[in-house]
C-alpha cells in the first residue's frame, strides 16, 4: 500500500430505517460496497440482482459469491430480458463496447453502454421487493463522480425516484415508503475502494468489466475497467480481481 | 342499446408525439381502449404485456388477440416474475381475491389485490422499450374514477413518473423524453365503455376479472368484474365478454 487511505465519507442510514434493506447487487464493486456498508450498520440485507441479458453475465456469479460472503438474508435473482428491447452495447452483441474513451468524454457524453431506463427499471423492482418484504430502505450503488455519464446515476434522478416511491406505493400512502439510500453518490472511485477496504469487503469477488472474455477476465479498456483501475491506483493498492484473474 | 352514449372525452396526443407509442396492454378493457384510441389517431403502436405471475394469466391470451385485432406494429410479452416477491392476492394463490366489496370501500381502501409497485415497474419497462425503439409516447390505461383505490393509478403518480422519465433517460437529457399519455384517467367506466364502442374495439376480446376460472370465465364478484358490469349497465349495452363466455 503506497498511500494513506483517504477518509471515506460514511453517511448515516435514514432515521428509523435500521432494519431490513433491499440492496441492488450487480456483482460490481460499488453495489458490493453498499451491501457491505449496510451489513456493517446492522441491516438485514436482501440482495436483488437482475439477469437482464447483459453481455457481462459473469457479474451474476459474482453477485452470488458476494451475497454469500456478506451473509445476506436472501438473494433474489430476477430475469428481466431487456436484451429483447435492444438499444445498448451491453445487451446487443452487434454494438461494440467503447474502448479507451478519453477521460474528458466520460462524464460529458452518454456512451453506447447506456441501457435505456435501466436504473429506473431496477429501482422499481427493488421498490416492489422492498414493499412486498417489509423493507424500510433500498440501497443502490450509483455514483455521479467517477462514472460513465449515465443520466440515471445523478442525484436529481434519485430525488425524483424518492418522490415517485412515496406516491406509487401503499407503504407511501401510509407514510412509510422505503428510503432510497445511495451512500456512494458523492464519493470518488478511490474513496469507494478505500471504504470497501475499511469494511473488510473481499473486493476480489467483485467484477466491473463491461466486456470480459469467456472466463470472466476483465478487458482493461472499457470505461468501467479504467475507472476501477484509477481508483485502486489512487489508493495505492493492487486490485485483487486483476491480480487474481 | 337502452341509453344514449355519453359524450366521451377525447384528449389530444401531446404536440409532436404523433408517431410511435408504446401501450401497456394488460388484456383488460381499459388498456385495449387506449390502444384502439392510439391506433385511431394514427400512431404506430407497440404493445407491451407483462407476464408477472398473475393468477389471471388468461389476460395475456386476451392481449395477444387484441394486438392482432388492432393491427399493432409489434407486441412484446415480457416475463417478470413478481410472484417471486409475493405480497398480493393477484400473485399469491394463498391470498383470496376479495369478493363483493362495498362500493364505498372501492376507492377508500387499498385492497389485497394491490401488487407492490406494479405500475411503477410496468411504466419503467415501457419507458425502457420506448427509448430503445424510438417511441415518442407511452400510453397507459390507468383510471382514477371507477377503480380499486390503487395508489399507482392517481394523476399525481403519473406526474411524478413524467418528472422521473425526463431525468432518467438519454432521451430526456436530449429534451425528448417519451410523453406519458393516460387518456382514461378522468373518465368513468361507462365513458370508457362508450369510447371503446365509438372506436370499434371488439370488447369481447378483453378480460377484466382478477379471479377467472380455468377456462377464463369471469367470477362476477371481484372489484374488476363489478366495475366493468356497472360500466356496461350504465351505457345500456350487454358486455360481449360475459354474453359470449
Amino acid at each position: 500500500m503506497n498511500a494513506p487511505l483517504p477518509k471515506a465519507v460514511l453517511p448515516s442510514p435514514p432515521e428509523g430505517s435500521r432494519g431490513r434493506m433491499v440492496v441492488l447487487l450487480s456483482g460490481g464493486l460499488d453495489s458490493a460496497t453498499v451491501a457491505a456498508w449496510a451489513r456493517a450498520r446492522g441491516f438485514d440485507v436482501i440482495g436483488l440482482s437482475i439477469d437482464y441479458g447483459q453481455r457481462h453475465r459473469c457479474e451474476l456469479d459474482a453477485a452470488k459469491a458476494i451475497a454469500s460472503h456478506l451473509g445476506l438474508t436472501d438473494h433474489v435473482v430476477l430475469r428481466v430480458d431487456l436484451a429483447a428491447f435492444g438499444g445498448s452495447a451491453l445487451t446487443d452483441a452487434a454494438i461494440p463496447v467503447p474502448r479507451d474513451r478519453p477521460d474528458a468524454a466520460l462524464a460529458a457524453e452518454i456512451p453506447t453502454t447506456y441501457v435505456p431506463a435501466r436504473n429506473t427499471v431496477f429501482l422499481s423492482l427493488a421498490l416492489a421487493l422492498a414493499e412486498a418484504r417489509g423493507a424500510t430502505a433500498i440501497g443502490v450503488g450509483v455514483n455521479a463522480i467517477d462514472y460513465s455519464g449515465y443520466p440515471d446515476c445523478r442525484p436529481e434522478f434519485l430525488d425524483a425516484f424518492r418522490h415517485l416511491a412515496a406516491l406509487a406505493t401503499k407503504a407511501g400512502v401510509e407514510g412509510h415508503a422505503p428510503e432510497i439510500v445511495a451512500p456512494l453518490v458523492d464519493l470518488t472511485k478511490a474513496e469507494i475502494v478505500a471504504l470497501g477496504v475499511e469494511l473488510g469487503l473481499d473486493q476480489g469477488l467483485t467484477t466491473s468489466c463491461y466486456d470480459p472474455d469467456a472466463s470472466g477476465r476483465p478487458c482493461g479498456h472499457c470505461d468501467s475497467c479504467r475507472l476501477r483501475a484509477a481508483g485502486f491506483a489512487a489508493v495505492g493498492i493492487d486490485d485483487p480481481r486483476v491480480a487474481g484473474s
